[in-house]
């Protein structure tokens, strides 16, 4: 499967009820932006209710929206009735998350039966300007679903 | 400085009031538990706002809590007019994110002039039933004041 | 199983076994100080050898030795027949690397079925003097055995 | 300064000055393979005295020489009398550590006054062959000279 292509209809539509579920993602406003084979990216408009003491975007949501851009473009690449679990993940904030919105970019590195690696990136984007804000890996784990749970 | 040991009034009034302008904790609900001298705890309470799709907390709330208690953590230990950025984190996600409610601890381990490194803790707590979800490791990096802003 | 506790010998026969078919163990004069559940020891004194420009120990014999500690402390946990993998591993370089020797000590945070967490602390010391020049975290995966390999 | 871009012959000197004087890549077969503006690409052959227990190269001789890339990457970005330390670096092993010799480079991500981040990348190289086998983060930290110390 090559990185960033078209995704089966099937699989986007699991992804998007996936993410519909997650509590999180709406509570902090976020929405799909792109989804490809193995490449997920979120987006995460500016609101005082996501801010540090600064008034910058508080680097928990930037590792949120990074997080979850990463286990779902682990999940592109699993079976219909596989789930994903984060092992770990590292984040280096590089510049101050500041803009109209966060994108995240989750890309995976190396596709695995058991685990898989996925970079992570964050940009602050104000207009046609990206500042990229934070760089990242992540590891994921697949739980194996029993094969009709995704029928 | 001992790790643990009772703050200073003026520097736990410095990080209270930090933390009162964190937009995301308000947003997520979280409180300070703990102040200790190079030792904060932060606790936040379930709620569907928080979930990742299978209804845990998400690690995106996991990680938001783990980075501020450990920036607050380091916060503790700098000069009155000193600002904080946290690096670079890593988190392993070690047991599903369940509980009444999530508590993080940041503890200093190697405070410096310019770099301090915590270890990051966090807990599921129901009742007295205490389960460690998540270990890492932050860098901090201080941001010299310039002596009378803390004033 | 108590972390630190007394190694059964069959499983410490199988470390030592192992440790000694690592030729890079040897290339750098590591031995083994101390063997327990779940907690591992390693001891590599100084040499020229070792160095980096300016003359302490390098961050990747630092490194070799903390991944090794935390790859036999889950060893120690494992089915006679398992072998481990190292998933991915962080250090924070937090002292210079001094001393007569360094000490690195690999210690299970969380033990799994698949995947395990070990903390990683590296000292330099010198005499009766011990500084903490490294702390880290590793995950590792366990690859089965047949059943019979470990017979 | 673009990265990759070719290196000044005085900046070119002192890192190969500084290279010489690391004993462990000596004492490992490391050499430069590649130097540029914020890339450094080190090679080093197989030996058995590079082995881990199944006879691969073991995780610290490729964590060794990713180190070293990176540190000397962020080098070449630096004045001529400043220093480099590491502060800290992640590295997930993605496959197994086989070929004929590892490569690995170092490339910076962000440069800063301070704080540099750099990507770490090692591949198995056996012939034509060339595999990924670890892929990684570094912070690195200047240590300002005096100004007369690189004359």
């Amino acid at each position: 499967m090559t990185i960033g292509a078209e995704l089966d209809g099937a699989i986007a539509a699991r992804v998007r009820d996936s993410f519909a579920r997650q509590g999180l993602m709406a509570h902090l406003g976020v929405s799909i932006a792109e989804l490809g084979a193995g490449r997920v990216t979120l987006r995460m408009p500016f609101r005082p209710e996501l801010t540090q003491q600064h008034g910058y975007f508080h680097a928990g949501g930037t590792s949120a929206i990074a997080d979850s851009a990463g286990g779902y473009a682990g999940l592109t690449m699993f079976g219909p009735a596989d789930e994903v679990l984060t092992v770990e993940f590292k984040l280096n904030l590089i510049n101050p998350a500041q803009g109209d919105c966060l994108e995240a970019t989750g890309r995976v590195i190396k596709p695995g039966r058991t685990l898989t690696v996925c970079q992570l990136d964050v940009w602050g984007v104000t207009g046609a300007t990206r500042r990229h804000v934070a760089t990242g890996m992540q590891t994921l784990i697949r739980i194996p679903g029993t094969g009709t749970e995704g029928a």
